[in-house]
């Protein structure tokens, strides 16, 4: 599988370059299952007989076993010693992530080049193949969205979200009941937002307790094999206030919105401007404060970004999220979440769990 | 506090540099105490009121609260905004973290600026003062290691160890216990190596079950208000053999010798070598797979690296792992890891969990 992955990235490699050096860790695992810590991969244009895997002797175990398909060298400079093996692989100029390289590890592969191999800006391949998911990769994203629903539906079940229960109490337990369910762990740091709290996009856990009445927005996800899934849920302490209901109706409108436009071919811009256009007829286009949505993978965030400053187009097999919010500084916030995959006709919601208002 | 933080960081700019573009959020909360996940900050060469902080709008509630001293800029494109307004605060020479800055972030840098100001490489110098720890840092590294050792303390005393647990089990449950006592989550993901996988340095844990007789390697930490403890324990299921003993032993005078060597004005490159030493005498050397150890703190991993490779001196008020192993593949494998304080006496331990032979 990982061999295909290779191939497409052949594939896409520009005219007169030779082969690339890989040296983002996320895509060194799409490329060739490896998990380590420290790794350079070199992507033959000719083929894995030339490609090359490097990482030091911590993991020389560890990569014999998930590589067995590449030859591998054991070195801590990585990227170096790939890119002093450039030359005599045949390779004349070298494809590297220059938005992944900085400016002091560019110097000093140009230096380990100089005289061999000519040093070309090659941006975004691996993450564009990355973008479309095939079928282990959706599996994986199947199972982490359906261990957060579990977890979810068992906190709530289990009186978990109760007056008195500190957001903090509260993000640890979905956390605990994600790992038991099988998750390796939280896909990100769960928010936990309780009353005003759920006004802040991005609000850390406290030790502050929820209280009848409050909104309460949980953001998680549960990490499986390296994948990642992101869901959004807000819920009422209580009986809703009317401002409440009102203020939840029209997020979830937007999200039905932003979801209804998720189809292959259209503009990742304006599957945000589908959803904003609801919260902005609304008059509230100034407290929707972030993109809609982005893809979800291997990285919590990665491309395609649903967003105004987006670019490009979505795919079948694109896997997204879908996040509308409408936050009121000191009052209280809204967002709803689903991640999803787009297919040829409806997308396919992998996070199940209801999104009626909810009243606990 | 981060006043002072960013009064030190002023005297470190080179000659000529006007102010410094921090772009790396680490340093950014190191400086400012911003802990959101997109941000970049000018520290303006003449004082804080030219320097600016800026983020965008999901931050706007948080960065007020979190940083009331610095005028603050909301936008989403951080590191370009700020660049762009070097020239109207007066500065003709900008610092960036070209060690942290990639090769296309500098291009868009390098347009953005054109013309207005000179973009100057200047990597590594927060990193040189995150090294010496201030006291408020330390406090969060005390408190971070010792709910490491009250928790690993409980997870022993509750029977957590033992024979047909799994790997993951015991991670689950090492980590729930750090949690219920206040870390904000695992400092990295746990490692908890039994038998044959004790001997791979970076294992994660599996469905594999404890068996009578196996080293348990656990590798682990809390986060406490950003800072993380580091910790390693191997441990015996029942009475130890000999060649157990044997490794053991070894590894322990080890470490002991990179405690040691812990004082002001030393090389770091020495340090390794006083507990490489210890194993290379035995002959086990090609077995110590990795550097002795690392600085803690923000990252898990930062300067200084206490290894061959590495380079400068301790100095009083660092925060470092002393962590030698050794791994006899196929068989087992034995850590021992401290954080620890580098003082003008003898270094703090601030993982106190017992280092003697302990058979479950």
């Amino acid at each position: 599988m990982t061999a295909a992955r290779r191939a497409a990235l052949r594939a896409l490699l520009p005219t007169g370059v030779d082969g690339l050096l890989v040296t983002d860790l996320v895509n060194i695992r799409y490329l060739t299952g490896f998990t380590g810590s420290n790794a350079a991969l070199l992507v033959h244009g000719d083929g894995d007989a030339q490609s090359r895997l490097c990482t030091d002797g911590r993991y020389r175990a560890q990569v014999a076993a998930e590589v067995p398909d590449l030859e591998t060298v054991i070195e801590r400079a990585c990227a170096l010693t790939l890119a002093g093996l450039a030359a005599e692989l045949g390779i004349s100029a070298l494809g590297f992530e220059s938005d992944q390289v900085t400016v002091d590890a560019h110097a000093a592969l140009a230096e380990e080049t100089a005289g061999t191999a000519a040093l070309v800006r090659a941006p975004g391949l691996v993450q564009q193949l990355r973008m479309v998911k095939d079928d282990a990769e959706l599996a994986a994203l199947r199972t982490a969205c359906a261990i957060a629903d579990a977890a979810f539906t068992e906190l709530i079940e289990h009186g978990g979200l109760a007056p008195g229960r500190t957001e903090a109490e509260v993000a640890l337990d979905l956390e605990y009941r994600m790992r038991a369910h099988g998750a390796a762990g939280p896909s990100f740091a769960s928010i936990v937002a309780a009353g005003p709290h759920s006004a802040v996009p991005h609000h850390g856990p406290t030790a502050t307790p929820l209280r009848a009445g409050d909104f309460v927005k949980l953001d998680f996800g549960a990490l499986v094999d390296g994948y990642h899934s992101d869901m959004t849920r807000t819920v009422v302490l209580g009986a809703a206030a009317d401002w409440q209901r009102e203020l939840y109706a029209l997020v979830a409108a937007a999200q039905a919105a932003g979801r209804a436009a998720l189809s292959p071919g259209v503009d990742v811009a304006d599957v945000d401007a589908a959803a904003r256009g609801v919260v902005v007829d609304a008059g509230r286009g100034e407290e929707f404060l972030h993109p809609l949505g982005h893809g979800v993978g291997l990285q919590i965030h990665e491309a395609p970004l649903l967003g105004a400053t987006g670019s490009g187009r979505l795919a079948a097999g694109m896997a997204v999220t879908v996040e509308p919010g409408v936050y009121l500084e000191g009052r209280g916030g809204v967002r709803i979440e689903d991640t999803l995959v787009v297919t040829d006709g409806a997308p396919e919601v992998l996070t199940r769990f209801p999104k009626d208002l909810l009243e606990i």
